[in-house]
């Protein structure tokens, strides 16, 4: 895992830095996220505990460092999208993507409880995660913009934060899904690429772009940056 | 909160196993889960440790006595469920079942990231809770089939899946909604009736009973009772 802010370190520091936020999410995956104390990642990391500190405030910090580096990949994967439908970006990009995260699966299903926490500091949906989700946000507005078939511009938002929407609650199925090999999360990505196929001609009804807003209205204050403050 | 099992007890036995419970989901909500040991429960409860583990043999106990609650709650309101469409039965039994909720929320919020780890005992798609899967299950079977416009038998079972994941996705939702009043939550469930309303028809559709059919078989492992073991 690297972070964007690593590159204002020294390669020490940031050798030391990762050490840190490796052995933390380690520790999270073998004995839960509330059960780890910072004192734990600094002996794991065999570091002080002061300079654990200076990289990390909280240890909430370090749960953010792990979704920055999600969002970081999240983004180099939309920018390798290919040129295609919007359902084939999609469904191209939820590919890819699962396979980054595997690794750090365990650690997403023992962070799941503080994810899901809204007024924890590490929530997804939580005021701090404000800066990650603007750049989640982003990156689908550039997967449906770019697509071959990327509909009227008026609908790209809606679009993109129904998409950024579908891809949370396919993360959350996939974390849950203990059939072998993810056979069950296999078969969710491909009846989602067949509806989204099916639904792209109905986006030119009134009726249905109506519905698409609507939608994305409810669901946006959750993944968008209205509950935002500056960083 | 009562539960079946509670019938076999004395009335005193009922009312200390009733406050271990009420002291649990309490401590559950102001600390945490995982910070909450069966020693603070006791405790808080002004029982000693050996009563109250006569009681609950492990904290995952108390988490499932509040599932087991739960959905006799939401049986209770499929049973006086008014005779009307799907639409409508579906609608008005999630703007009565959160209100039920409501009081536990905290501890909801609390136990998300337990409940929503497949490897946890407190899991809601783990082993423990599949008895408590069926009969959620069980019940929006007779949700749909005891609708004014149910559909041909062989889609029951199908549209009861889909409609129990359905509740289970408006619940984290809802869970998140920070809103003033849990406004977005309200629109949220306008959007899924109307939604639901226009999709009834669409149903005889052979490609549209086949997608059905197709969703609810990869969510159904999920919320089924193939994981289960006798209890």
């Amino acid at each position: 895992l690297e972070s964007s802010r690593s590159t204002q370190l020294t390669p020490k520091a940031v050798a030391t830095r990762q050490r840190i936020l490796d052995s933390a999410l380690r520790l999270f995956a073998a004995h839960g996220y509330e059960q780890t104390s910072m004192r734990d990642v600094a002996a794991a990391a065999g570091c002080s505990l002061g300079l654990a500190y200076r990289y990390f405030a909280s240890k909430e910090d370090l749960v953010l460092a792990l979704y920055l580096w999600l969002v970081a990949q999240l983004e180099a994967l939309v920018d390798d999208l290919p040129a295609a439908s919007m359902a084939q970006r999609f469904d191209h990009l939820l590919r890819t993507l699962l396979p980054v995260m595997a690794p750090h699966r365990l650690t997403l299903v023992a962070l799941s409880g503080a994810a899901l926490n809204p007024l924890s500091r590490a929530g997804v949906f939580g005021v701090e995660g404000a800066y990650v989700r603007r750049r989640a946000r982003a990156a689908y507005v550039r997967l449906v913009a770019e697509a071959t078939d990327a509909p009227r511009a008026s609908e790209v938002d809606d679009l993109a934060t129904v998409l950024y929407g579908a891809q949370l609650a396919v993360v959350l199925f996939w974390l849950q899904d203990l059939s072998s090999e993810g056979q069950k999360t296999d078969e969710l990505l491909a009846f989602m690429h067949t509806v989204f196929r099916r639904l792209r001609p109905l986006l030119r009804l009134p009726s249905m772009a109506r519905l698409l807003a609507q939608f994305a209205q409810i669901i946006r204050p959750l993944l968008g940056s209205k509950r935002s403050r500056s960083r």
